[in-house]
């Protein structure tokens, strides 16, 4: 048994997510497929964390194990051949180590979110954004950002169906960048509650808007109740960006 | 009479280009009937540059008339509200003097070629970079570009179809930005030739592979000779920029 580690690009927009569903076709679904056709193994593959429909991956990872050896730069260009339908393709690949697992090896997931803040709505980044027509204050953003840091329960951010057994979270960082008519807010943690991401988004905007007090988020951290946060942001702002192991 | 001048951001993608052709729908028709729905008015529009099949405008600028006095924020709402159905939306509306024309009181303007240089194909950038596998020598293009700038007979760079009265112009500066896996190369020129941008851009790649050396650059704009040059880059990978007036 050969155990493969894959970096994956996904544009997340006709997927219903990374994991397999009922509903409609998955990102990891159509890999699999991908895999068993160049390879006739009918792997299970694990990625580095779950994404729902509509949000991108720059870098997921995820692993998966063949009975065979295959040389790293074959396995991409065979799955990708597979893949060529699809908004989806393999830019890395590596032979790991059999203890090597994409979810519970990794150390730090890394997520970007991307907001256009201009009058006129996204063309060129149609799906790749959440437009947002008034100015954002960045700074106010930034300090709001602040109090989130570090270790705390996320309870007020978490969604329904969470699946972690607790809500309490450490965020190694958050990172807001402006360049031209975008915002990117760079959000870093070991691991991340469901909806978490977005729902810091969600209620960052509010404070980026004037419509909340930077401090407000800490207030709503603290209250541990998801009913103060403001709503979930767009899927399509959202990006899986990386993982360190 | 009154005379509008606009901002336009376009994906080129399903467009026959910026003009109006036989063939299929054009940029320039699109937003000419979303003018004539919403103010009655039968308008030709006249853009800054012309842009080919699959090329992109960040911000095109043009101009046209209107028999009724707007404000330019019910403008840009009114264009966009028919514009909905296509990768067309105004950015920006001034009202302006009878005597400015997009095309020939254009001072300078400005393209960006995007080339996605990695292995893996692109996803996320569908359709808006030039991808290419094997790695560019960026210093090498910039010693090639060096060349090109300033007053020059273009003849070599010159598509065939050219309705410029001549080959001579002059390009105040190329600029090639490096920034994970894109090169971005920006082209500032008063005016220019049909495919000027593109081809030059395919000739620096052949520098940037390594193909040829920087100064076979200078050799083939002395030889005033089209078939010395480099294939044309493709169209999805170019931008039109902005225009100074």
């Amino acid at each position: 048994m050969f155990r493969y580690k894959i970096a994956v690009e996904y544009d997340g927009s006709n997927f219903v997510g990374w994991q397999r569903q009922r509903n409609g076709l998955s990102v990891s679904e159509v890999i699999e497929i991908a895999i068993f056709k160049f390879s006739g193994n009918k792997v299970d593959l694990f990625g580095s964390g779950r994404t729902d429909k509509g949000v991108h991956a720059i870098s997921q990872i995820a692993h998966f194990d063949l009975n065979k050896l295959y040389e790293p730069e074959k396995v991409i260009s065979a799955i990708n051949f597979y893949l060529n339908n699809y908004a989806v393709a393999i830019s890395d690949c590596q032979l790991v180590d059999a203890d090597f697992h994409a979810r519970f090896s990794a150390k730090e997931r890394h997520y970007v979110y991307k907001i256009l803040n201009r009058k006129s709505k996204p063309i060129l980044d149609k799906n790749r954004v959440w437009w947002i027509r008034s100015p954002l204050d960045i700074e106010k953003m930034r300090i709001a950002a602040s109090y989130l840091e570090g270790l705390h329960d996320f309870s007020s951010f978490r969604a329904s169906g969470c699946q972690s057994s607790s809500p309490v979270k450490t965020i190694n960082k958050i990172v807001l960048r402006q360049r031209d008519d975008y915002v990117e807010i760079f959000v870093s943690a070991p691991s991340f509650l469901y909806h978490m991401v977005r729902n810091i988004v969600g209620s960052l905007v509010k404070v980026g808007l004037g419509q909340w007090h930077p401090e407000k988020i800490e207030e709503i951290l603290l209250a541990k109740n998801r009913s103060l946060a403001a709503a979930t942001a767009p899927a399509e702002g959202l990006y899986f960006l990386s993982t360190d192991y």
